[in-house]
């Protein structure tokens, strides 16, 4: 059966004190409506929809880089769930299928509840993502008879048997696409807000004769932000099990609650990460990496036996081969480590290659940047850089080539040679005294 | 009316296992005693007496830093806190109006608290600041008749009905300085420990016919700081406090707890702060500006849209422009950047001035220590600094000037000038392979 | 009474997650199998017995580096505790004393306690460490007669009164070395493992007439170590409990949850440490000295008053002399820095013996590796390195010499010369201007 997603991303999250639109809002790495994307993608659905609102220009360029083929529908003014649903609809024609509406600031759906929720369509037209509330609170209670969701009743109109229902809406619904169009074209606003809302589905659904059901998560699944304070809890939250679940595969973590993890890094079981590391998005450590502390990783993949700082900076387009070496006070973007290369101290290393077994002296520079653009740096396997090189790209240092410390090298050097530029030294016996007496004689003199 | 504070700091901390006078232990990046002066400056009072005692010129100098016009008084032997206060009488000859009576390792007191007290004096001569103890144990008890202070008991001299009383003493007072004047004079120190309390001050306000009353305040306000531990949990305390300050205030920082804030850290909502960010005293962040992971800032600046690390350190009198960039491995003291200007990679950037729109390069450095003196770099606007270059001050590179990689600069570049200071490359073909192979010999020969 | 300890360390740690055998997992810096060998040190034990199995090379070397004199044996089949102690029997051939049975894998064991389980052996033939457990659960329960330990009664074998013991079984026992030799050959396997369990000497002596007592002490020193969670847990434990005793001694900590210790960091009190500072094995800190945040010590030694980071590293072999300065992203490695010397700014000093109040300029590199061999570098007291100075070693700059700054130096310098190695300057008016400008155009032409 094919499935269409429908987000719900319009929210203006006026409660954020911020002028971020709510779900751009960042959550391990990526923006809140990646969240609710990611889990959807797991029903491997074949149309996904997203209704912006405020910030719909930002909101849509941060849906279509995670997902270039989504729709992007909008809705002009807020008038409530059901109304957002809505404008969703016309792009569902020709489908045929079922309709999963999701909330873009909530980034906790399980795909195991999702897959729960869509297979509960066959037992029932109309299905509805429940979760027991500790504190059921002003939430919408989920009426049930056996298996079948009778209504939904609001808090304030339950009564007070109702009221002790703890199984709560979370808003999530799930139903034949063109019944779903239905029902919402038949939701009105009669109510204080004025708004049409989502949850009288279940009651419209009942008058045309369909059945209506539930399915059951946790609570923290469908933890909804709507605050700073609940974003640096669902922060938080998101951090402790991402950490506890690499430490139960076997990472090697001594200080786990100093690791930052993005929504998809992947480190591989036997692999070590030290205290304070953070990871942004897009990195791969394979099995038996190590991390050391004070390490900064993006966009990279570090291969199996490569070491990591402490003190080392990659940035997206690292790629580190095995067994290679990146040290402190290094950074690398761009570039590509061959296996058993060494960077180990103070070095920029940007758009360049570097070849199996080559060494990188302390102040290394590739110099790719010209004012204007950005040229690249070839590095040949087993080469020598001296201290303090400058290599100004575009350059080539050939194979088993070395070049002098402090050498600023501009053009190739050939496989097997040596290259310089240096200036001979010059000592000249006392001078360092008299200046040094000089200047404090100055000093003195003007003081 | 006229307040005058008397701040109490002359106690050793002999609890705090170290020589360093108790007042004087940090927290948030501040001695102790600012804390208090801190509080008391919301009553904006005209005379601030610090008594000072253990380690009594090195709190004197630490007060002054804070308010270069605090009277300090020196009370040369410690018998109590009414002769603390006895120090600081003859300081406050010839003002009228009340005095606050305040502590230099009471960090917490709030500006509303104090302000609660001084209005009390309306209704009252004395006015005792007391608080709601979980666990009284040991703390006086303050006994009340109505909203009447009938009188302080010692909980070692407490009935069992006065033991369980549970709103406590602070210690903290407020007076008509004549009238507190008179009263410590008055305290005896017939007791076990022959010490003089200022506590004596309600029953001896008693007997003159004088009025006493309480104000209430929470117990974590009056925390006080006698062990490294207490001094660790307050820390603990002032950080959690800020640190949800700040997410409340919009900025978004996704891992908090491990971010450091001095007591006058300011950063406006909608700034972010990546996790393991330090900041020291006397940093201002603006809105929109981003401090990335691993990022030292102390007494600097940094503009709206700025970016700031990953592993940056701003020393005191940094200054960055609006949109402008430093980033890893970066140190920048006593400079200015200009709007957009740019130090990404590597570099020490001390006593200069960068224009707008320029671009350091990797590994530059200001030389601006010749051994005995500091000399400043000026950078003109959209220069370009090539990577390593060295700028020996005191020196100038005008505006739209361009420096080669590897060059050190010891003249003046004018505008739209470039700068060269580099040997020809020199290269030996197969001498690197020769070199290797001799070496790798010598090592085999030697071993 | 001569001491022998037997240490089982053979375990694979199937639950671990990981190819390393279990007692190599580090916990504070330090293998597992360490920290029974360190508490068991304080026995003074004339004999040290560690049984090793699964990667019993790897663990074999651990042990000797930690012990070079400990005796390894060999269990090749995992049957049990009894049946590894046994295998420990032969290498205490001659051996007259007591016996205590350790775990590779139950690093929190106090002296106290051990001591206490020796002590114990004047008024028993048999001592069994217990604890009172929180939640006896599956523990076996020492059952005691008065002060006599009657026998150990597995959960499963449990009566109801039984069951209700909350003294468990650690499993670690001590008895007379021929007395637990015998004692363990006349344990069967004859149960549903077919293991040889120690438990089992208990009622073997018991058969014999000799008697048996317990000595009691935390449960949380007897925390064995079966998963990475437990192993997290235990090195968060360890670290609480070290971050709180080094702020009881007079640490300044202002962030502790963020320093990480080794197993055998000494900080004396009065020293300063910032938040974010990682302490690897082997690190000495003086009363007085200064760690700055973003600071990583491993092997070295930090004297009075002299001031670490932020962003430093410290490697093996850094020493450290008082009032020295090591700042912002350096690394000295394998190298002595003199009283009041001072490497300030991005620099690499390895192989190398600074002098008393030498100052080395921002990025200053010692060239200690040509590709094959590491050489050293010598630098006289207060002698003044210019910035980004190469010095290629083996080389000695003399006392009070100078280096000019980008100078690559290859010769000795003497006492109170200047050296200088670099290209005069040569400045090209207007040729930034019509470079950028050419650069730009190219750049159109290629769009």
């Amino acid at each position: 059966m094919a499935v269409a997603l429908i987000v719900l991303a319009a929210g203006k999250g006026t409660r954020m004190a911020s002028d971020l639109p709510k779900v751009l809002h960042r959550l391990a790495g990526a923006p809140l409506v990646w969240h609710g994307l990611r889990a959807g993608a797991a029903l491997a659905p074949e149309l996904r929809v997203v209704v912006v609102g405020h910030g719909g220009t930002e909101v849509a360029a941060a849906v279509r880089e995670f997902d270039p083929d989504a729709v992007i529908v909008r809705q002009s003014e807020t008038l409530g769930t059901a109304h957002a649903v809505a404008q969703a609809v016309p792009a569902l024609a020709g489908f045929a299928g079922d309709a999963v509406v999701l909330y873009g600031d909530t980034p906790f759906l399980s795909e195991e509840t999702l897959g729960a929720l869509l297979a509960a369509r066959a037992r029932a037209d109309v299905v509805v993502l429940g979760f027991e509330a500790a504190d059921p609170g002003g939430y919408g209670r989920l009426v049930m008879d056996g298996d079948r969701l009778a209504r939904i009743v609001e808090a304030k109109d339950a009564t007070d048997a109702e009221r002790a229902i703890t199984l709560c809406n979370s808003g999530v619904v799930c139903a034949d696409a063109g019944v779903l169009a239905e029902l919402v074209a038949a939701v009105g606003c009669d109510n204080a807000a004025g708004e049409y809302y989502l949850t009288d589905i279940v009651g419209l659904a009942a008058a045309r004769g369909l059945t209506a059901t539930a399915v059951r998560c946790a609570e923290a699944e469908t933890l909804g932000i709507n605050t700073p304070a609940e974003l640096a809890a669902a922060e938080a939250a998101f951090q402790t099990r991402a950490r506890a679940d690499a430490v139960a595969r076997g990472v090697s973590m001594p200080g786990p609650e100093t690791v930052f993890l993005a929504y998809d890094t992947e480190i591989g079981g036997g692999a070590s990460v030290d205290p304070h590391v953070v990871f942004g998005p897009g990195v791969t450590v394979e099995t038996g990496a190590v991390i050391r502390a004070f390490s900064h990783l993006e966009g990279c993949h570090v291969s199996r036996g490569a070491t990591v700082g402490p003190f080392a900076r990659l940035r997206p387009g690292a790629e580190l081969a095995e067994d290679s070496r990146v040290g402190n006070f290094v950074e690398i973007k761009n570039a590509t480590l061959g296996e058993g290369a060494k960077v180990n101290h103070l070095s920029y290393v940007g758009d360049a290659e570097v070849g199996a077994g080559a060494n990188l002296g302390a102040g290394t520079v590739t110099c790719n940047y010209d004012g204007v653009s950005k040229h690249r740096t070839e590095i040949g396997a087993g080469a020598f850089i001296g201290s303090a090189t400058m290599l100004v790209a575009p350059v080539r240092v050939g194979a088993g080539a070395m070049t002098g410390s402090g050498s600023v090298i501009t053009e190739e050097v050939p496989d097997g040679a040596l290259a310089l530029a240096r200036a001979r030294q010059l000592t000249k016996p006392g001078l360092a005294a008299r200046l040094m007496a000089r200047l404090r004689a100055g000093r003195t003199g003007r003081a």
